[in-house]
């Protein structure tokens, strides 16, 4: 072995003898002579603290795993976990011990990745059809996606889905207004006034409770006159206050607008939602089912719409469809509308979604049913009624007579919100301080009898001696206390039935549902059984030490609100990062707030048109976009408010250097970046990339390199040092971050010095961010500082410390080394499978980067047989697909990563090479490319089980076309999808309960 | 639901609907009336703290998981985690996190049942076949058997393998001596002492050092001059001291004598081993191999012999036989020589093993390679030798200039090891403190050179500023440091090699280890997948909340002798398990110590021989046990001194009365004890169970009540209150923990005030004995108190949380309710199949207690179909058999427990109905028995989706033979095995690397 302590553990090929061989194959002497020979050496780059007179590098040398869980632990020792009764869109939620267990906690669920290869996928994807069902019945709305990244970005969304919709239907040549009301939470507030900014929306925040014409008349007039494509409001308000929208949204339509409601997932057990009001959007967090506070997320949002509007849903839609065989199954529905196929024309970059997330939130309602929810809704409505009460009858009027868990006091004395929040503080209780002399307590699912006292305490009321408490428990509520819902009025009360489907009935006990979660886990091939050779995605070793701190309460039971002297732990580990990968990607400045990849384009990109308004260039707006890019680059131009423009690809797949001269000239004066990604999206690092970099800087432009593929640079190239000015980074593929089935990702933006202003502002109450030694932001009241991009500060906070153990255990030198076991698996596998399928992109001396393009194009002309009928086919092999069709339509784009040993990248090689014999079957006429085994791929249990054969090939050859596969045999549970007949027929929620006695994935 | 909280959870029928139809088809009206009709009258006893006058019950009210796990947080705080340098048989280790997660903490692992269907136990058994190939190794003897429940117990089995051995050469009509070292652990020395007393070995101690005709010159001249049985040495001594025990073991072979060498597992890397030396029989602890301290237990023991002791090897022992299709396959071999069918014959009780810790420990091994394990041992001998050194320095000399990892100094001073001991405390260190002027230090896997400096400075001795200390990491050892093994004596470092199978060196990387660990569970049925009705084995459900705390760092990183100011949160949770399950169970004290249930049947009946002993009755020592009782039963009595006497069975299955009262008779002034389990193996409540007890205790016996069957008692009757004397309880069955795939096992034993001071006594040194607030115990040199039966005070500690928090989670109340629904469920199956399967034995009302006895015999005579047959087709219906042939050869027993739901529970009648059918297929002459689906069961994939088929039934029958199996079909790795083809051809290591690239199991 080459390396002690944890690199072995992480990299696959470490043994003297297994690098002697993958050398060998490839033709170089050692991993110093591969990457000399395929990195250019005008971007090559000695590592930080190399050089004489360089500070050192920051990241400190590696530690064993043990020592780094003990550095974690002290981190989660500096944080506090406290009573959390802050709200604000956050809540404190118990996590059932079977599902951290069985599914946060287990790598079947959380390596998965996106379930774009539905056939392998069903378990997760039945959850989604899950989550669907729960977010629709509790809505009152008929069809939701599969979750967005949180609820401020969902109402972001939201926003940008009723210009859509009023765009389509004009009503006179001016730009129609959204309206949001005021007492909507002002981290969303925030967010989306920055993305109206972005994308040019006119949006008014106004006071809606009165209605909407009230509000319009305060307006000033231009706003009042023009069209109205929709309002936003949220129930219950940010100041707790429940209101009967029913007015507004008739008004509304009436206007020929269309209303979205924000509101609270676990109230909605209660009130009457969204749907039965009468709104066609509802957004809102999931967090608050089961989903740990995580200091900020990841947290699922969900999104629900009238069927009108379904086809116009962002985000993932999970549908049911059939298999080859007629049986259902279910698979990514209208994948049309998503940004990797309409590019610039998307209505969204939405890709990573926050599917772990929704997975647990969708398990929470199972867990309980819909008894159980109402039951923990109820109790945290009577904690907040005995609070409101014991208040008023100790003087300090409430806010708001119509409540559900959230009560605002302002208090009789000037400055006595501090007095108040402090004293709770000393009794254990994080509350909200709101103003000077105003506060918010929130209930939730955890609160007890206790808590309440605390808080009537620090208020200076008697928390009485009589038994006036609810019952803690999570059983059903008493009937006398679940009528008591004396804080909701009758007219708010919810009338509609929910979670009928058998599926949150069934798994009651903790038995029961422990084997359904074995049972879906087992339906779908993540990491643990196969390597996922994702091109692109980078799916390496997600390490059960880098994973483990995660749900310690010093971590995940902290509020992203909560006061600064409580998460000291916490900003010592994203300044560590923040540090870390600024100088891992060469920049000055790191944001670790955007809670995705395509988020983090969008961040950057606002950074850059930002960057050009403050240096008085309104009219630099065009961004250059290779036409290889990833179809989110596009897309996340648009919603930056950039109008895209393509830069041809060269014969060698490198951009063309002519056509980016010409689109330069074309574009002079209004070029505001490129935007490229490196190594290119064609897997080749390409020798001229200074060259388009000096290209681009000398006509103005920025140069944004997109940092999808920097497990080919770390330790041997830093984007900020040979040309790039910002970049995101993808922690959930270079840094370990699992995909968890799709999600949560995250990909912060690191920046040079002169765009560092311009990113994301922080997300916390003014008076503790000027406290809480944040890094100088921008002023959030400057109309050209960053706006924020997430409900909380640091995004998806509470998966950070995956990536810190991962960067804490590799050192610098483990992470360059990292790299070089990607480029070697990637140029084992491409000169393994050189003979049998051509690789369609390389660079100097043949070599390619961290992944390969496999053209199979010349096959399918000569046979038939598609790339998408390797992919299926891999599956009766055991093996994930390599992605398919980016970024060349009839490819597959393999990616092994460092993680994989030499075991597991010959398993592959010889699985393809098999592949193409039967391939050569096709061609040699022996079997017809419909009725052979690729096409008929894959093979379930049914089928291959099945009494009747009549293929032209025989079983042994559909099952086991290996030696060796027999003993351990995968099967995938349905056979090859029909999506299109699904899009055709749209089902995206589970039958209901008098049509199906069980989940279509339950039934046979 | 009728129960709010966890009951719900733990309980599978619960909701109304379900109850109603499981009641109606029992044909009583609800739970109480069915436990009126099973129960009898006179043993049902009211719950504690109902009675009036009575004290209230000690359980308190049911508590949420979320509030237990914060209790027992808190618990955990008051434990104080040091580095643990105290050795003496207990180290601290690393698990690492990938086996931690993926085995410590996954279901599929831990809830697996001992694996007695070895079809599907492939997983675990090739683990296991892993443990024994690397103890083999390790100790250089040619078979190990698959772990022992303590290093202590451990050779206890060895002293009395080598008295049966010298029993078996008689050489002259003496009863031969067995000679141990005095320089062996104290704790292993009680143990000796106790199971010699209750065998009737002669232990002699002596100090071996200076050789065995110099000790035995020493002795006094009977135990000289009567022929010698065998030696016990230990290496390193319990001094740390090496010895070269060649000369000592060619002089005990020369004679007619054999050796048996208690070996530290980690020294073995470095040290020639027991084979190497000549020794017979080496055993030790392999907790060092990456399973925590764990407050003392569970851990696995490994024992090794020569090839000419293999058929008297206790325990259990894995073997590869090959299965119908001639496939290599794994299972328990030699079961012939097991306690369950010898009975009194057998050479040991032992049933439960460490099997989840024995896998924990071979799977360290497989992560670290041989290389890795050298390292570690390096390190560990290192800082020992730099810690010698010092002192050395500073005048204060080591013991002992030969050591591996323990440094013992006698201190200069008088008195002065309590303030060395005290100030190494402040510095975080734990050292041994031998005696008043004696300390010993243990180096670890975990030892730093920090550590190192704390002790020294303890000492008063210079740290020294050189760079000295051996680097921190667990890589390979470098050079320079590997070699420098100075206090290892060069006729002592090992020579040969270990660990040369390719297994101990292909998952070096945490992928491959990942994948390796899933396949395995993926051949295995668990708890996850599966019910497992095994009668008198009560698989239910393990919660994840249970589960959680035992690999908290504030309970599993405790040394057992650690001083008792730092474990105040364990005395804590032990003394509360103690009082509730004395008052669940209805005796007086509890001694949680015996850590399998076998133990504690011994440790029980040693109560009851030295209470008669007390008495003045040496003469009782007749032990009646029923004919139908387990095995167990009549092996412990014989390791306790007892004579065995059988009861015989009346046709009803009950206790023949008569034949009691005839041998009672025949016994008269002799008989000891009754041991009868209740309600009994046939399951059955036997109304006469008062009777039984009264009769016994009118011939002067006490009453031993078996508690395997608890769990048809609790909150309905209580042993300690209709007649019992003592019990054994399991906590592995009735109290939560998992079975483990063959343990750990708890067996704590509950006593009336009579017997209490004969429980075992405390494990602990005598100075913090004292201190401790232990409950006050016999008197370790009064030759008649319960001497200790494991190596630590509490046993299995470790897990002893799991059914804390099952008592916690479910309170007095949802105890009872949980036995209600174990006879509900059960008496659910017997009727639901009473039309196709008799039901052997039933009680009043024709209703059964917790399981069922299902006889097959008449369809065997009618059809040549066997239960065996029977038990292998489940497995293809995704069944685990239920108890094959006890009590009753050719029946099933059935055991569902209160777990399982009504779904599950109608899913087995439905399989058992559909089976029924297919032997009506051979009953009928459509189809022979041999070629029948039920004797060719279960199928392989290899067979269902092979080419040919030429069965006498279709593949979809073979297969699918309910509806709705084939999206998620478990399908065995191996079929049917061949067990005696195995056991006439042993083979119990996996095979070297020059006869197969990988472990047979891998193979096609």
């Amino acid at each position: 072995m080459d390396h002690a302590g944890f690199v072995p553990r992480h990299v696959g090929i470490t043994s003297e003898a297994d690098l002697a061989r993958a050398l060998t194959r490839i033709g170089v002497d050692s991993l110093e002579a591969l990457m000399d020979a395929a990195v250019p050496a005008s971007i090559r780059d000695e590592p930080v603290g190399a050089r004489a007179g360089e500070p050192p590098s920051s990241i400190p040398e590696p530690a064993s795993e043990q020592r780094v869980l003990a550095e974690l632990r002290d981190l989660a020792a500096q944080n506090t976990p406290m009573r959390q009764m802050i709200g604000q869109g956050f809540f404190d939620t118990v996590t059932p011990a079977v599902i951290r267990r069985n599914v946060l906690e287990n790598p079947a669920w959380y390596t998965a990745y996106t379930p774009y290869q539905p056939e392998i996928s069903q378990g997760r994807l039945e959850v989604l059809m899950v989550f669907q069902t729960m977010v629709a019945d509790l809505t009152g709305l008929p069809v939701a996606n599969a979750s967005l990244l949180d609820e401020s970005s969902a109402a972001a969304e939201a926003m940008l889905l009723m210009r859509r919709a009023a765009a389509r239907a004009p009503r006179g040549g001016a730009d129609p207004v959204v309206l949001v009301d005021t007492d909507v939470y002002p981290q969303t507030l925030a967010v989306l006034r920055g993305r109206a900014r972005a994308a040019g929306v006119t949006l008014v925040e106004a006071d809606l409770s009165a209605g909407l014409d009230a509000a319009l008349a305060d307006e000033p007039s231009p706003a009042a006159n023009r069209p109205l494509a929709g309002v936003i409001v949220q129930q219950p308000g940010d100041s707790g206050r429940l209101t009967d929208w029913r007015p507004l949204i008739a008004r509304a339509h009436e206007r020929g607008a269309l209303a979205t409601v924000i509101a609270d997932i676990l109230s909605l057990t209660l009130l009457s939602p969204p749907g039965d009001q009468g709104a066609d959007i509802a957004v809102g967090s999931t967090q608050r089912f089961g989903v740990p506070l995580f200091f900020g997320g990841p947290h699922a949002a969900y999104m629900a719409v009238t069927d009108a509007l379904t086809r116009q849903l962002p985000g993932r839609l999970v549908g049911l469809s059939h298999d080859d065989a007629g049986a259902p199954a279910y698979r990514l529905a209208l994948q049309t509308r998503e940004q990797h196929i309409r590019r610039e024309r998307a209505t969204s970059n939405i890709c990573t979604a926050q599917a772990l997330l929704a997975i647990v939130a969708a398990l929470f309602a199972v867990h309980h049913g819909p008894e159980g929810l109402r039951a923990i809704a109820g109790r945290a409505h009577a904690h907040a009624r005995r609070l409101a009460g014991r208040l008023s009858a100790a003087g300090i009027s409430p806010a708001h007579d119509a409540f559900f868990d959230t009560v605002r006091v302002a208090l009789p004395d000037e400055a006595a919100a501090d007095s108040v929040v402090g004293a709770a503080a000393r009794g254990g209780v994080n509350i909200r301080r709101v103003d000077a002399r105003t506060v918010s307590v929130s209930a939730d699912e955890t609160t007890t009898g206790d808590d309440i006292d605390v808080v009537l305490r620090a208020f200076g009321a008697d928390a009485g001696a009589e038994p006036d408490r609810p019952r803690s428990g999570s059983g059903p509520l008493p009937p006398e206390e679940g009528d008591a819902l004396d804080g909701i009025p009758n007219a708010l009360r919810r009338a509609s039935a929910y979670l009928t489907h058998p599926v949150f009935h069934e798994h009651r006990s903790e038995t029961s549902l422990m084997r359904y979660l074995r049972r879906l886990a087992d339906r779908d091939l993540a990491l643990d059984r196969t390597m996922i050779p994702l091109g692109s995605c980078t799916l390496k070793l997600n390490a059960a030490a880098e994973m483990e701190a995660i749900s310690w309460p010093g971590f995940a039971g902290i509020h992203p609100f909560a006061p600064p002297d409580q998460t000291r732990g916490w900003r010592r580990l994203t300044r560590d990062l923040e540090r870390w990968l600024a100088e891992i990607s060469g920049y000055d400045a790191v944001s670790l707030q955007p809670n995705s990849g395509a988020t983090g384009e969008y961040t950057g990109l606002q950074a850059i048109r930002l960057f050009h308004l403050s240096q008085g260039h309104p009219e630099r707006r065009v961004c250059l976009i290779p036409a290889s890019a990833h179809g989110t680059n596009a897309a996340s131009a648009t919603l930056a408010g950039l109008e895209v423009a393509a830069v041809a690809t060269a014969a060698d797949g490198a951009i063309d250097l002519g056509d980016l001269r010409s689109k330069l000239e074309a574009h002079a004066g209004r070029v505001a970046a490129i935007m490229v990604t490196y190594p290119s999206t064609h897997g080749v690092y390409e020798p001229q990339i200074r060259e388009v970099c000096d290209l681009v800087h000398a006509a103005g432009g920025q140069v944004y390199i997109d940092g999808a593929n920097l497990n080919a640079l770390i330790g041997a190239a830093r984007p900020g040092r040979f040309g790039g000015d910002i970049s995101h980074l993808n922690l959930h593929k270079t840094f370990c971050i699992p995909h968890g089935g799709g999600g949560p990702g995250v990909g912060p933006v690191a920046a040079s010095a002169h765009l560092a202003p311009f990113l994301p502002g922080p997300q916390a109450p003014a008076t503790w961010a000027s406290s809480a030694g944040a890094r100088p932001g921008p002023d959030p009241d400057d109309a050209r500082a960053g706006a924020p991009v997430a409900a909380a500060t640091f995004g998806s906070a509470g998966v950070l410390p995956i990536s810190w153990a991962y960067i804490r255990l590799m050192g610098a030198d483990g992470l360059a080394r990292a790299t070089r076991g990607a480029v070697l698996a990637a140029n084992h596998i491409a000169r393994s499978l050189a003979g049998d399928f051509p690789v369609l992109y390389t660079g100097a001396g043949g070599l390619v980067a961290h992944e390969c393009i496999l053209d199979l194009r010349p096959l399918t002309r000569e046979s038939g047989i598609t790339a998408e009928d390797v992919a299926k086919r891999l599956i009766d092999y055991g093996f994930h697909a390599p992605t398919l069709a980016f970024p060349v339509a009839g490819t597959l784009m393999v990616e092994p990563t460092e993680s994989e040993d030499l075991g597991e990248l010959d398993r592959f090689v010889a699985a393809m090479r098999a592949i193409r014999a039967e391939i050569q079957d096709v061609i040699d006429g022996r079997v017809p490319a419909g009725e052979s085994v690729l096409r008929q791929a894959p093979h379930t249990a049914a089928v291959l089980m099945a009494d009747r054969w009549d293929r032209p090939y025989t079983r042994a050859q559909a099952a086991f076309p290996l030696p060796g596969m027999s003993a351990d045999k995968y099967v995938p549970p349905v056979g090859r999808i029909d999506g299109a007949w699904g899009d055709r027929h749209l089902v995206a929620t589970l039958a209901p309960p008098s049509s199906a006695g069980r989940p279509a994935g339950e039934a046979d």
